[in-house]
């Protein structure tokens, strides 16, 4: 495959990435999609694995399948570490690095722990699969160990859930683990209250779901309420051991803490040494290039670009797919030698979260919509924007199972079972094994001082 | 549920297992079913697991869910980790023991590597879910790896794939394979020719599929090798290390090794102190209570129990499914004090292998079929064997999907991603932490003398 058309380098294969090379299809370039996972991960259903009801899976398509009849692209699983500007260059992590003429960096975000570097250990945040699989674990087994536990602290304590930040990331975990609490527990287990689970939805801002309107963040946090969930808004979280937080000075008693705060562009956007704004992200040009390298492109989360109003855009998959659809587009008619697009817009569609078994809340501007219309809607949306048709139909057949059994499809304990809560059994010496998580990222648990 | 019925304790959660469990569905007896999973895994289909056709939850149902409706009986997750028969207790890794009037053990068999304490991370072996996650990680691994491998020595040693021991598992893995590495491979790789993967499968014996009928073996044999198979026959392994296997004085280059071979009864069933058999089975009465403990059984790949006409049963599915019903009729019956049924007796239903998308052979004694027909059979009886409606449903669907498309459904690379080959970037000392596992197993390889 080496040829003399421009060399086109995306790296990530998320909603960004894909729609800038689907954009280049026919574009005389040679695309290479650089990812380090060998799948595109719909990002918006993550929550759904960790709380049991769906498989990985169902929410993954291998790269390959999804370039398969894009002949002038290759997928390279690999992780890029680097960017040389001025060699035209990205360096990985495996292989040799990789030469660019045109470069679109569509790396996402990470999760943001505001320098405490020992909390992604006690609080697990919700990025990957690997991620997903490990909080399905943790939340599993503090009720396997809930339903032994004979000491009423320890027990109430597995069953506390401690959601941090409430975005719709944490709005909908909460509302995920409220019906996985109250409607599955009630009946697999011969010990548990389910009354006596608590889900904990903090948030450091004054009421949830900033970024949706007031009326619709209203109806959210009343629907929650009525599923059991306890809201706390104006709530900093001040520390986290591996027993609970301490939350404006009050502590809570929680095996499961999940970190659902804030993100911050990933490492490899924020070492381009363009201009940083808030969170890391990238500072770029009206073209969305990044200004003094106009081959450079930076799309998706890792991009800070503002609205006319001056509001920056939401980490949300619709700006990231439109400002790949719009880079690919300019890559396009530049080595065609037409004329440049004119500035990147977002045409806003609206955003979406789910609460619950049927209810949701939409807003697309023009009409908002709150409970079973806005979940039908949701529904729907998230079907459709799914890449692959196994992946559509696995996912409509699960969800109407689970509306019809209120089963959960992916109840798997898997990985390292070590177990949760001190058992008389385990030395204290056990604790540093305690929650080795699968492959890569070490979770090691560590007694803080709190 | 404290109570005054006596109570049976049954270790393990396979087929035999869960049979005993359900036959004591309605005697005056306390059930739990203590099992180091959450969930009862279908193990006859978990080499599409590690093949990348099902999910892992598509064959697992959660052990909770399977007894929901049993009001006396109740799950425990455990390991039990020894026997005290004086005392009527058994000991487990995490909980207090747990005391019992009635003890069946059915813990199943693991791979038997007959001595070799290094090959079980060189030459993974195919038992559980994790298992499955990491052998279809290697695979899938293997094939990116060779896409952009460009030394041929590296990238053939990638695409060659040494399945040890042609019992079913490594028949019906060596078919998965064969149809993953050439119809999949080619349509989405760039650089690999289909034809340059090597699939290899090594009997220590004089033919494949010693269990069936030589000619039903036969009617496999051909099939694999026109699927290109390479078959092996009466060839020891000497010696494997991370490059490949030594078997009968030659040396085959292959990065994955997976175990297929023997297998032993697991740790505490022959902890028991009871007379040992062939593969540390434990020797039973004709009721499969052990010698002198007629409280006590052994059901499954655990015990050994021979037929009328002194041959070995084997370590099969429905001989363990009927050994758990014989063992809770039993028990039923004795707590209601009516007399002991006769001893046990294996009714012989056939055995089944699969072969490839459309190949199977089936010997039902009265009947042996081949082909289509095989394959339609062994398709609809796992099927029918296998618990819930929802997984019967994901597997049939995902069947249909692949037999249509010849698509994988679950290709995905999850936990440590880190290569399998030495790349020149990889510093020799990154050896030891290239096969780090998901969770508990820790994988490191070594570079072995050979």
């Amino acid at each position: 495959m080496t040829s003399d058309r421009p060399r086109v380098v995306i790296v990530g294969a998320g909603f960004g990435g894909l729609a800038a090379a689907h954009k280049l299809a026919r574009a005389p370039v040679d695309v290479t999609v650089i990812d380090r996972h060998n799948y595109h991960l719909f990002q918006p259903l993550l929550y759904q694995v960790a709380t049991a009801a769906l498989s990985p899976a169902d929410i993954a398509e291998p790269i390959r399948v999804v370039l398969r009849h894009q002949q002038n692209a290759t997928a390279l699983l690999d992780e890029v570490t680097g960017v040389e500007m001025a060699g035209h260059r990205v360096v990985t992590r495996f292989g040799p690095s990789q030469s660019y003429d045109y470069l679109v960096l569509a790396t996402g975000s990470q999760y943001n722990y505001f320098g405490h570097s020992d909390w992604p250990q006690l609080a697990p945040a919700l990025k990957s699969l690997d991620d997903a699989t490990l909080i399905r674990r943790r939340v599993l087994l503090a009720f396997e160990e809930a339903e032994t536990a004979t000491d009423p602290v320890i027990r109430q304590r597995l069953l506390t859930f401690v959601l941090v930040g409430a975005g719709p990331t944490g709005v909908e975990m909460a509302g995920a683990l409220a019906e996985l609490a109250h409607a599955t527990l009630s009946r697999d287990f011969r010990h548990i209250n389910p009354q006596t689970a608590r889900i904990l939805l903090v948030e450091a801002g004054p009421r949830i779901l900033s970024g949706f309107p007031e009326r619709l963040a209203a109806f959210a946090r009343r629907s929650l309420e009525r599923m059991g969930v306890e809201i706390l808004v104006d709530t900093q979280i001040e520390a986290i051991d591996r027993d609970g937080v301490l939350a404006r000075g009050r502590r809570i008693d929680a095996t499961n803490v999940i970190w659902c705060a804030g993100v911050e562009a990933s490492p490899v956007a924020r070492s381009l040494g363009a201009p940083p704004a808030q969170g890391g992200r990238v500072r770029v040009a009206p073209d969305l290039s990044i200004p003094g390298n106009p081959e450079v492109f930076v799309i998706g989360d890792a991009a800070f670009v503002t609205t006319a109003s001056g509001e920056p855009l939401p980490g949300l998959a619709p700006v990231a797919k439109q400002q790949g659809q719009y880079v690919g587009e300019l890559i396009a008619r530049r080595v065609r030698g037409e004329s440049a697009p004119s500035p990147f817009r977002y045409r806003d569609e609206g955003a979406l979260a789910t609460i619950g078994r049927h209810s949701a809340i939409a807003d697309l501007g023009w009409l908002k919509l709150t409970g079973f219309p806005a979940w039908v809607l949701w529904g729907v949306v998230h079907i459709f924007f799914l890449i692959g048709f196994r992946n559509r139909m696995a996912v409509f057949l699960n969800w109407i199972w689970a509306w019809l059994t209120y089963g959960r499809g992916a109840r798997l304990i898997t990985g390292d079972t070590t177990r949760l809560a001190l058992t008389p059994k385990l030395a204290p010496t056990a604790i540093v094994e305690d929650l080795v998580s699968e492959g890569a990222s070490d979770h090691h648990r560590t007694k803080s001082p709190l």
